[in-house]
């Protein structure tokens, strides 16, 4: 297939990247996220993602986002290598996490998500919402293309949970060698009983199914878009079956969706055990496709990624996008995150 | 004189306001800061003025940041005025804040300044000036002109402190009707005993001067200006003899100040009871006057500034130099400073 499918030509003139950064305590259950080491280890997940994303390294987190059992790198450094190569401007927004960067953040004053198996999954949504509408009203004049990305283990657990409440079948994708779906499927359920909720039941309280069955991220992403109502901008979700997840409830809200689009990776878009393409068909979602190519790659810790060991995450096809839509060639990018890579050994 | 002097007629192509808001204790000295009714008010000055800049009103605190005795507004109503007429970009960064505002702010993870006559006044100042410096080297690519200013109450204190630490005669600006310099002064000497230190001795260590004797806008200003080093960007610090003090700080740290200036309002350069012009004279610093005219505005309120009762804050001095590069004329900020004021009546 092509590097961004469909092709991206015209070069926007004041593109701007976000990465929203949560934690949600549903990552918490054993064996259900393996953006980590352990699941303990994936609170440290999104921090270091937004370290390596600004700096190249890990800064204060104590290890390198990877994941078992080969060690895969964090898809960030995609992210990194496109904003690299594109010298985009960009900015990390903290919608609740439980360990925060050593590079700033936006804040939104959100506090953690709880597992889902909980009563509230997340507190405070309309405030989340509200704090990131008014960002992104105050970054109208700076913007004129939005990639949005995310940084959260354990959400596509979330996603699966609210898109079971809004009424779509969710079998999402996963950042593991074996999609652990049985598991996943099973606290959503724990979930939607401890909510007192049943299929589809949410499908007019979009808000509502975040604070029942979603996490910290969602909100902010959707007060984003809410921001970006009404006017020219380009809004670019990136991410895989999370981000389906938060069209749909863009969607649900009621918005104009014509500005909005998904960008994934081919990895998402290729996962068999995942229903994305299904969710984005019913959903009228424009889908920009990239394929990083990492099957030509001398690392063999990029051939993982082909192997579906990881998908996407950190907004990585939507940063391969924002690349393509700069002119970058797949070859160029590949040779970025080889480097990208090399540098990161040299600092371990 | 003219409405801002020296003229400015060069349009920035990428211009950037940034608000760095910050509580010190050392505000909760009765009678010590004027930036709101209370000293206990004062906590929510800088938040207020956060709310007030970028949404025209206070959505989450309880009070309008003022000044008694006569309730003069905030400078932010200037700042937000200029804001609106240039349509700039502007951020947010919470480098301390005891009340954070309920817009969204950039955080560089900073503890509240202690009471400058404790033995530490503000913590982890190396953390600060690197995490502001990241922010800085993060936003180049979107900037090509800054300007910088400060919401942060009892910050002349500090300032005066500061520099009394790296040897300068500090009798600072205040935003109070009679200027508590006697005050000042005690509270100055006795954070000096408390620190150890003697007039000057800290001249070869100016991150220390803050850690005795400032307050966490500092180190965020400074590392601000670190990142912004070695390229073409045009730094302009909004403020009085706050900013005079960060100015100082960024000279001893030795950095190259050819492309940092000062701007701020008339009221603060004719304030014979501080000596800001002579500090900045003695560095050799290049400042910009800005004269809102308030003294033709039919609102009452306004006459305060004229008359001396407030003279800079929430880089009023540096908006409306900004307002200035755009060519915006006295005249039409004066009405959208009225404006605003109407609207904000209106709001309460």
């Amino acid at each position: 297939m092509a590097w961004i499918e469909p092709e991206v030509t015209r070069k926007p003139k004041k593109p701007m990247f976000l990465c929203v950064l949560s934690n949600t305590k549903t990552a918490h259950i054993p064996k259900l996220s393996a953006a980590g080491k352990t699941a303990e280890l994936t609170d440290y997940t999104p921090a270091g993602d937004a370290e390596l994303m600004d700096t190249g390294n890990i800064i204060s987190v104590p290890v390198l986002p990877m994941t078992p059992p080969y060690d895969t790198p964090t898809p960030a450094i995609m992210t990194r290598s496109a904003l690299k190569l594109t010298d985009a401007p960009y900015h990390f927004i903290n919608s609740g996490l439980i360990v925060t960067p050593g590079v700033p953040c936006i804040d939104l004053r959100a506090k953690p998500g709880e597992d889902i198996r909980e009563p509230i999954a997340v507190r405070d949504v309309q405030g989340i919402y509200e704090r990131a509408k008014f960002l992104a009203k105050r970054l109208r004049n700076q913007v004129d293309h939005v990639v949005i990305g995310e940084s959260i283990p354990g959400g596509t657990t979330t996603a699966m949970g609210v898109l079971m409440a809004l009424g779509y079948d969710g079998n999402v994708s996963s950042s593991a060698d074996e999609n652990p779906l049985e598991l996943k499927k099973k606290v959503v359920e724990e979930g939607m009983k401890a909510s007192g909720l049943t299929f589809g039941c949410l499908k007019e309280e979009p808000l509502k199914a975040i604070a029942c069955m979603g996490d910290p991220m969602m909100p902010a992403v959707v007060g984003l878009a809410a921001g970006f109502q009404g006017t020219d901008i380009e809004v670019v979700l990136a991410g895989g079956t999370q981000m389906a997840a938060v069209y749909a409830l863009i969607k649900h809200m009621g918005f104009n969706t014509e500005k909005i689009s998904i960008a994934t990776t081919r990895y998402v878009v290729e996962d068999k055990s995942a229903n994305f393409n299904e969710i984005t068909k019913s959903l009228g979602a424009s889908v920009y496709v990239a394929d990083p190519g990492f099957g030509k790659s001398s690392l063999k810790g990029l051939h993982r990624y082909e192997t579906g060991t990881i998908k996407e995450g950190a907004g990585a096809g939507g940063a391969m996008y924002l690349a393509g839509l700069f002119g970058i060639t797949q070859d160029e990018f590949r040779a970025e995150v080889e480097e990208v890579c090399k540098l990161l050994k040299a600092g371990h």
